[in-house]
């Protein structure tokens, strides 16, 4: 009973299908062949503006490309303390970027807001010494499993215009972030001022890729070398671009999001006194001391500790095709605890 | 009647079935599958010595991550003049090393050879103020299509040791390379002296993954923390280790690599006076003036022109899922030339 | 009336004298002169052990070149959050180690201590999808005008070797510590298991050089090509070399930095009750509200807002040559605010 | 009797006067000085045109950095096969560009025409998997010490506009060349096409500062951010800026580049039919076999063997302080060779 990671769960029988569909040989390799043809169109008509995509093998891949044609190597990234880009992801920002460095800023439940990012601009000179503040990156849904609403976003949005800063959103749980809304995909992105998304689907029922969209053509000028140059590029792109096209046709991506999130709400309603943060994605962090985690493992629930949020946290995190016995069992065992 | 890239063959579909099969939930993400598990074992199998094997999305990513680990930032790696590093990876492995830069050495057919390089080396001092040679890099096959011999290979082994230097192979198409000689993969490789192979899956049956095999464990130790850093470490790590284990358990991969060659073979045998380079792979270099080239394409065959070679050159790939008619119909339109 | 900056100081006579000592021609240039191969000697006599030293143009070189050598491009550096590599330097650490992180912690009158660190480090996992904590670098003076004892030292020595962490030490105002100290230059570096120190000599009488000190030979041995590549390397070295003869041999450093101490004694002597930090090197940071900062502006005192301590900070650096009618002018400015 | 390298030459009395005329305090550090406020003016009417001018402490340095403003990490630099920055700066271009490569071309003596670069360009595609051309990059004088003449600059200088490539000129021997030709500076700059130029000064009679010489103000945005980020900012500015003002001003930079080429010119006199290549600045090339640098040697004169122009070559450089005497002499030497 495996509350582990949603990167242990299954691909989605479409997607799996559509990978099928591919198999056969094409005309020409990397992103000549149909299925890459149609992510653009695709991904604009989901978010109602021409969007650029681009698949990537990971989702560090696409925030450190996003990153890099954003910020020059001396800028700095303005980034929540816990961001995944901080803590998870092995330094690739600084490494596709060639050096630009974080900016850490605290804020409760994962989420930051014009007040603490003005401070913490406010203690820094614009001068040749420092490093230049030159964007801001945010997790939707955030890394404490809660998520910015349009509002929210807007906000922060308007924020970095004002200031000459870059907007990139880590959607890893983009999907159970537009779930959790019901909002359309746009008013979390370009309409709230973001400038580039990183765009889950491995997560969420994908298999081997994520798509970086980009609201800017210009913006997305360099990425196809950088995107090449690290690696990144698939000689059979359309395997990646047939992941995407199946979970974003159809409303796919949502409904596998839904399922998750329902699923963490229910573990929420079982246990609301433990909660660390609110519960709007797929993500439940809870209190729970050594004895009760033990407890909790020797039922033979899996879940790591989340030494981030003190010695008594632990998070559980909720997959799209999770087994509706798993969520109820844990939810007993959890009202169960004494 | 596509010879334009094997790039962009279809996936075998007893790879298909192993991707199918890896389908479901696992308890945990990243490598912790028992297909990552098997990696390892199955490759020190293959090769008759412990290898690890790390997958990544590339074969360029194999290369520079290889690279990476082998040469500093300052270093220098001899490479002959059309090595696929240098034309077509878009300055891959000076960013994955930091700014290593490649010393070019020219040799027939897209190899290389110890007096050639000698010659290279004799024109360089040891000081400060230059870059300083670390490794040398070869493909096998090469890029002209042509192998490498145990003999000649180990030749080269031995001279890269005397002189410090470690030995990378450039494997997209090693198995066509195996295929050609009949030999050992370890005969290709460690036997030879040969420290890291990027292990072609992808042109060969595969779809999304290559393999990096490392064959002494101490080069291996940084290659994790790099491969992460770079956003190559598949979230769900099993299907790229479904497809290498689907392709090197029974042969496979020597068996896809020999009808690729065998259609060469063919194309080769059909205009033996046009050869540019002997065909020992699954490539075929022939020299074609520009009123060929055009008859050809106007027959309905597709390739490239190689402005490397020249400007009467092309490249015809054949393709392990090549259809032998469209082999056929190529061998006879060659013929058929005036 | 400046007391603005220690880099506004002038040159000593006896650094300029060595400087016109070294100006005829030589037999060879970069370090191949008599002054640069007294370095090595020079400073091994001074710290009593055996020492490299690398001349370099500025204290944000040597710091990032020792860093450079210390950690690899994914790791991680324990840093305090005012730290001048983190504040003040533009990113270069993150330049010359191709990417690797400050991990920041806060600590009392720039101070770090073990209980500190723990806890930072106590928050990471050892993963490789994250930072890889490798080297803690502190500044001594700090960058808040205190000094960290022999004792002090020594303990966050023992606490970085026992966690494998290397010890890189900014001793801008080295100097300035072991006046104040009055200890061996042995007892704030490799006695206290200190792996490299920046050793300043610009600010403290010196022009155009800074010293990079190495007391482990091994960790010497790419900092050469390193130093060379960066444009480090001066073509006349022996410029270097003789400023920092100049200023170590007869104890001019110390002289220049006891004055410098001295002036800046005077002066929280004349404003205890504003001292935001004790007075232990060459600067002074007071507490003083826009008003009285306006007021001594008027007087003709220049110095810094500090706007790392609030809105209600100033800084005041006294340089090794300032006019003690300066000194007394301040601080009977001091004195005499409201 | 040294040949050795202008690094070894002495700085000229004028440079080290202004140095010593600088060693007072000064108001602020870095570039807040007189010195350093006038070098933008002097350099302007030097050139007549507005220009940027950034000291920096070596040649290399001021190459990289320029090269880094003008290229992106994936670019190409154009340069001769023989080229400074390929062969005695150990990968620096490659370290401040974030992995720019050099694409090398031949030319005879140092120098490359279009024809050459043409084709060079004529082997390479534009596609994003290949390094793409962004500047060609020459040294005037050449390694070869000869010189490319306005009308040969300015048509290399269009053959690049027109193909969209920066033009960057490597100037550590800039003196020689212009006091070769009696030109103009800006006949062998900006109206020639140079986007950016390496102005020496250490081997001209100068301490320890280039300056790196910008002629299009929106290139120069992004250089003092990288300098300081580089360790290659000077805490005191006025000492760089003081040398260079010394030797622009009143011509002592071209009366000492002069001098050098005139002894250039009295050894390839002494030895005509020895030259490897045309004299036109202050090094000379000579054929010399063994036995006949053996015997120089013995005769007390030093000088590099130059292994890049095969076995039987030798470079002497004459310093703009070389004792006329030491020149006659191995005029003579030369002379008596049998």
């Amino acid at each position: 009973m495996d509350f582990l990671s949603d990167n242990a769960a299954g691909v989605h029988p479409a997607v799996l299908e559509a990978v099928a569909n591919a198999a056969g040989p094409v005309p020409q390799g990397y992103d000549s062949d149909p299925w890459s043809a149609e992510l653009d169109g695709a991904f604009s008509a989901l978010f109602g503006t021409p969007v650029r995509a681009f698949t990537v093998p990971t989702g560090t891949a696409a925030n450190a490309l996003a990153l890099a044609a954003l910020v020059p190597p001396w800028g700095g990234i303005l980034a929540h303390a816990e961001a995944h880009i901080e803590v998870d992801e092995a330094g690739a920002v600084a490494f596709y970027t060639h050096g630009a460095s974080h900016i850490l800023v605290a804020g409760p439940a994962g989420k930051l807001d014009a007040a603490g990012l003005e401070a913490a601009l406010a203690r820094r000179r614009g001068d040749v010494h420092q490093v230049q503040p030159a964007a801001l990156a945010l997790s939707n849904a955030t890394e404490c499993g809660t998520v910015y609403t349009p509002d929210e976003l807007a906000r922060l949005g308007r924020w970095a215009k004002a200031r000459g800063l870059a907007l990139h959103v880590d959607g890893a749980r983009f999907a159970n972030a537009v779930a959790f809304l019901g909002c359309a995909p746009a008013d979390l992105s370009w309409r709230a001022g973001v400038d580039t998304l990183a765009f889950g689907c491995i997560k969420n029922g994908g298999m081997s890729a994520e798509a970086l969209l980009v609201f800017d053509p210009a913006l997305a000028a360099t990425i196809p070398v950088r995107r090449k140059r690290a690696g990144l590029m698939a000689p059979k792109g359309r395997f990646a671009a047939a992941q995407l096209l199946a979970l974003i046709r159809g409303g796919l991506w949502l409904q596998n999001a839904r399922a998750a999130n329902a699923g963490a709400q229910a573990l929420a309603a079982a246990a609301p006194a433990r909660l660390l943060h609110p519960v709007e994605a797929n993500e439940v962090f809870l209190r729970l001391d050594a004895a009760e985690r033990a407890q909790l493992r020797a039922q033979g629930f899996q879940f790591h500790d989340w030494e981030l949020a003190g010695p008594d946290a632990a998070r559980f995190v909720v997959r799209w095709d999770q087994a509706p016995g798993t969520i109820a069992a844990l939810a007993d065992a959890l009202v169960a605890l004494p």
